[in-house]
Order: structure tokens, then sequence, then C-alpha cells
């Protein structure tokens, strides 16, 4: 049984209920941050803070914690539930006004909700999946316009997951327009040579966490990044493929759409990042 | 304090909580109706009732309540709550799989999450807002492609109708490649002589149960209906504009971003197809 943090308080995770009223439940009024442990430490927390504040500030909803506090609160997560490896998810809504209405409702007479829980996931450095690579589909992107804010508006990625996983496949790349936007949960690359091709940031996809870090290491590891927009024809003719994400780090993609990625086995771009990654995350964990 | 309903039991509604796990709160994977109550009836619980089956069967969602207990419960709902004018708004939800995944749940582990609650608005046939019209302001339309579910995927038509607020007006409709999609919980409208102008159904927009009953009512009453995009400069120039919806039936729009339509005034046309729709909806309800 999980511990778990609710509007300040920490519960056994069968207790953690919300309002019928919430605007996270009643529509999808609310934002989310995924953050990594390793090591009993937090990835990367800074960067998941700052996102929160950004997503926060773009619906014009109030913080209601600190970021001192929400460290205590992961800090403290971690250590009632014995996280080694795994991710500590933050979920903070417009709250409960006590009835359903579009307008929002006064930030004076109604708090947000805000809602911490741990996902135990041991050798989550050491993935197998890692070790294999992965299979992507490539579907429509038809979420709506505002994928740089982190909203809880995830049917469509779960959607296609599913799709994926019908297909015998583990994720799907969205496109719109003909080109690539990301992953249903991460940012995705492709490589040519010593170049890593990746989509520039802008309101069409998530402004990864885990992105800005590894086109950082990329870059201190002599490699070129160009952000620009790719096809899924280019990513199937590309050296290597990959994806990020706060939880899945660096992790190959060895077929697009039934078709083999290089030699359809991780290449050396992008294992070599995942190492870079996981060893600076490592050192820099809080 | 009203009596609403979740999994089968009624309640206090400050009683009535989900899971944190809840997909609906995580995920936005729910769907919802409205269905408006007139002299304590239910105004087309048929409409209502074939349209979140077919919300469900779009996102492979089981539906936990036949349409018999869920006209009781709607029943029993005005009955507890003492409801003459008002509406029931019924949610489902993919239900509470413990922790936060992606893939969907198993159903045969993960019951949906079925809630109802009244809201009670007296006055609501004889609303002033009708005698008055209402003014809205035209936005971009960035929802998702899949308008057609009726999800509650709804913070981007919340923002809209803030946007509105902040202007000074009552709603938002929304544009997208030039035309004219819906408003932000409602269907739009605009008439030319004695032809009514609504986007046909399609992806992009709601399929308006009193949408269906409208335009049956127009062309009884020998009105010609046209099914077709317009823009927001056809609508600023045309005789009237009027939306419908479930809980505002028909309600005239007297102006469009600051410019009156026809004589700033509500017209001849939608005040007479709220009548009808007023009239032949007490009648069928039940």
């Amino acid at each position: 049984m999980r511990t778990v943090y609710l509007n300040g308080e920490y519960m056994p995770e069968n207790e953690a209920n919300v309002s019928i009223f919430d605007r996270g439940f009643l529509m999808a009024d609310g934002v989310y941050e995924v953050t990594s442990v390793l090591g009993g430490k937090l990835v990367d927390f800074e960067g998941h803070a700052v996102r929160l504040q950004r997503s926060l500030d773009a619906l014009e909803m109030r913080n209601p914690i600190s970021k001192e506090a929400l460290l205590e609160v992961h800090r403290e997560l971690v250590r009632l539930n014995g996280i080694d490896e795994g991710m500590i998810y933050l979920q903070v809504t417009r709250g409960a006004p006590g009835d359903r209405d579009f307008v929002f409702p006064d930030p004076e007479t109604t708090a947000p909700t805000i809602v911490l829980f741990t996902q135990d996931k041991p050798g989550l450095a050491n993935s197998p999946a890692a070790q294999k690579g992965m299979k992507v589909i490539s579907i429509e992107d038809i979420r709506w316009g505002r994928r740089d804010i982190k909203t809880v508006q995830l049917l469509y990625p779960s959607m296609g997951k599913m799709m994926a996983k019908k297909a015998g496949a583990d994720d799907a790349w969205m496109i719109e327009d003909g080109y690539v936007t990301e992953g249903t949960s991460n940012n995705a690359y492709i490589v040519k040579g010593n170049k890593i091709v990746t989509r520039a940031l802008s309101n069409d996809i998530l402004h990864g966490i885990t992105r800005a870090a590894v086109l950082r290491f990329a870059q201190e590891a002599q490699m070129e990044v160009e952000e620009r927009n790719f096809t899924i024809e280019e990513a199937k003719k590309a050296d290597e493929a990959f994806i990020t994400s706060a939880s899945t780090f660096v992790m190959p993609v060895v077929e697009i759409d039934g078709v083999a990625v290089g030699e359809g086995v991780p290449g050396r771009v992008a294992p070599r990042l995942r190492e870079i990654y996981l060893e600076e995350s490592l050192k820099a964990a809080i």
C-alpha cells in the first residue's frame, strides 16, 4: 500500500479521493509532471518545478505549493515508499468549486487540488527495453493546439498507445501536416551520421525536460543538433531513431511502421546518449 | 445539499468522491451528457442515451448501466432534489485501475465510474438572456480532432468562456481554417432570409441533440435548412444568429466581435424556434 500526498496530507492510496466536482475530473482542467527517481534521488527536480509553474501560468492557475515545500513532499514520498528507482507523479487542478461551470472558479474561495504519488520501477535505469529498442507506428496527431502546456488531456495519447499495442508495437509517433510532432508521451529524434534531428520547440510539442538535457549532453559530446521538422519517411531512412522522456530517459527506436531503422537494432548514438544522460543525471540528482 | 448518484449509490454531494487514480481525473478519459429538465420531466432523454452510447463506443469504453436503469436514476435524482427546471449532468469514465498507465485498464477488473448530479435552474425556460440575446467573440478553435465524441476534455472551451467574459461577451464561437465550427458548449447558426445555415455534422463539431430537434422543427415550420460552413464575416452580416444546446435551448446571438447582428436585438426566427422547441420538448418530455 503506497502512501500518497493529497492537499497537504500524507495518506494511504486507497483513501485518496477527490470530489466529483473537481475540475480535473469534470473538465481536464489540470496539469502534471513526472519526475524520475534514481538511487533514491530526484532527477532534474528543478526543471520539472519550473515547467509546472509555466503550465500553471499558461492556464492562469494558482500554484498551491512553494518549490521548497514541493521538493520536501517529493523527498518524503520517496522515503515513505522506499523508492530507489521509479517515478513521482504530480498533478495540480483548479480545484473543486462545488458545482460544474465552464467559468473558472474564484481562486480566493476554491483552492487548487494537488496530488502526488510514487511509482516503484526497480531496474528502470537498466531497462531491457533499452537494450532491445522499441517499435513505433505512426498515427495522425489530432491533439489540441497547446501541447506545450502539460495538461491532463491525455485521452488521445492513451488511445495512441492502444493503437500501437494492437499493432504489436510499443508506442506511436504522431504526424501533423506531414511531419512528426512527438511520441505519445515522449519527444522524437532521428540520427543521420553525426547529426541529431528533432522538432524545434513550439506550441506543437511538449518542452521535454529530458529533451533539454539530452540536447545539451549531445552538444557537449561534439554531436551536431539540428532542430527542425522531419517526416516519417525521413525517419524510416535514418541511421537511428530514439525518444526521450523523464521515465524512459533515452530509448532507441528500431522499427517504424514495420520498417527497420538502420540495422533494426539500437545503433551507436542513442545508447551512448542514454549512458551519458543516466550518468549525469545520477550525479546531479538531489 | 444535493443528493447525487455515484456508482450505484445515492449520497450527499459532499460525500461523492472518486479515487485520484480515476482515469477521468488523470487522463480526461471520460464522456458526459447534460439532459434538461422542464416541468420536472426529462427533455430528449432518448437522444442523450443514444449519444452516450455512441461516445462510449468510440472510446471502446463499457457502458456501466442499461438505458432503463439510467432513466430511473435521472428520474430519482429529479425527485430527490425537487427539480422543476434545470439540468442533469452525467459522466462515465474508464474507472480507477489503482495506478496510472496510458494503456487502458482491463475492463474485466476495472469498472467504469458513473456519476450523475442535478443543477437546479428555476426560470430556465423563461430565461431573460433569451429576451436580450447574447454577445459572442470569435476565437481560434484549437481543440482536438474528435469533437463529435463528447469527452470531458473541456479545458479549451472553458478557457474560451473566460476569454469571452474578459471581453465583456457571453460566449465564444470557434474558428478553424476560416470557418466557424461551434460555440464553446453549443452549436452555431446564422439566418439569411428564410434560410438557416449551420455547419454539417462531422468530427469537427458536437452532434447536438438540440441541434437535431431544432433543424427538424425548422423544416416542419417551412424554413429552409442549409448545412454548410460559414465564416465569421458572413455571420456578422447575417439577418440573425443563434446557438442551440441542451441547457440554453435556442438562444439568439445579437453581437459578434462587437458588431451588431441584424438590428442588434433578437430577430424573428430564433425566438420562434425557441418557442417551438420548448413547446414540443415539454410535450415530449418523459
